[in-house]
């Protein structure tokens, strides 16, 4: 069946969002390092902190927001309760940084997007804080390209079902495009429909797959190379 | 125009909510207290706390997480400083019990929209935090009585165009019933709709309305005096 529609993410496939968390936990661990012993001491505090993520995630979802909480958390764990208050000031003025950077597209995206438009409908379909997903979207300046924007708080396949049945798009019909394979790419297969993985050079700890057996799907190393691949599986 | 679609809101509408921050927030008075002068001091640790949410509000947006970090950042503020990691442990912990309290449906809540579903198109329309909102609703039990569930983080004229557009319902059809006159009355009645305000017994000081000049509305006492005075619009 033809292809008609096309999923795109957004962080980390239209513009860039985990450079921010990254640089943001490299400062995380330079501040708790007084705490720590000499022994693969900013190793641990990553590690703390993902697993206080994870502890975290059915409750706090994904976004600054709920980063900001487990880090203050890990830096209090790590310092035995000893961090200080201006400490932890800093880490919620780190959070309202990544809430309030400018949007950086990735390349190659407006011109890729602006070849799709006639072709296809674009949904815009992203995870995350709903308030910081729009504000994103509204100033990234391609919102008009997207036929339909779906703020989610969890990629998995009964999402796809939901979204696709809302526009009485069919999962045959659909390709979906992104950096996660977690979230972007095995869910879509598994309600059939088709997906693209476009790596980016980052990958949040919990983005990572369990396990990708038995599934195979493209991967691209530039939006730039969708729309030749998708003439490909359109003949 | 015969009424065919209403919008029911969530938060001290359907549930119970304001509640939990109310009690939270007086904890939080009693937990900063020990740093405050004798002179009305409760008082204005309340008032600095809605300064603190006020002025957090375009970025951090609605919420438990958002008032979680609001919360630290006026304690931080109010110890000048020197409030404890254990006192900040405490209020994430706050703020984790506001994200997993049981929901509690106010009276009435269940056998109105029982009674209402077969004659109208029920519309939840809710603000706030995305995943805590989508989970209040898996909860609740009542999400199968709404056509369609929209969780939006503001709640402004476009936001009521949007959401009746997306389902092709005209304004003059549609009646918004909530507890908040700022979000579920004013902006409704600004695009063409009706709005009943069923108020709550406690309002957010951020949710208070600037004015409400030139405008009525109906206001009623429980969920319960709903359908007879939809019935009286419809004659």
């Amino acid at each position: 069946m033809a292809i008609s529609t096309i999923g795109l993410d957004g962080d980390d496939t239209l513009w860039h969002s985990e450079g921010h968390f990254a640089v943001t936990t490299e400062r995380f661990i330079g501040l708790v390092e007084p705490w720590l012993a000499d022994d693969g001491a900013s190793e641990s505090t990553s590690d703390l902190l993902v697993a206080t993520e994870r502890r975290n995630l059915t409750l706090f979802g994904y976004g600054a927001k709920a980063f900001t909480l487990s880090m203050i958390e890990t830096a209090i764990q790590v310092s035995g309760g000893t961090i200080t208050a201006g400490a932890i000031q800093e880490i919620i003025g780190w959070g309202r940084e990544i809430l309030d950077h400018p949007i950086e597209l990735l390349d190659g995206v407006v011109e890729t997007l602006e070849e799709m438009v006639g072709d296809f409908d674009l949904f815009l379909i992203t995870k995350g804080d709903l308030l910081h997903q729009e504000s994103k979207i509204a100033r990234s300046g391609i919102a008009d390209l997207f036929g339909a924007i779906e703020i989610v708080s969890e990629k998995e396949p009964d999402t796809y079902r939901r979204v696709l049945n809302r526009y009485g798009a069919l999962p045959e019909q659909f390709v979906m495009v992104g950096n996660s394979v977690r979230s972007d790419v095995l869910p879509v297969i598994k309600v059939g429909g088709r997906a693209v993985h476009v790596p980016y050079h980052a990958t949040w700890e919990l983005e990572q797959p369990d396990s990708i057996d038995e599934v195979s799907f493209p991967t691209i190393g530039s939006l730039r190379e969708l729309p030749a691949l998708l003439r490909g599986w359109r003949n």
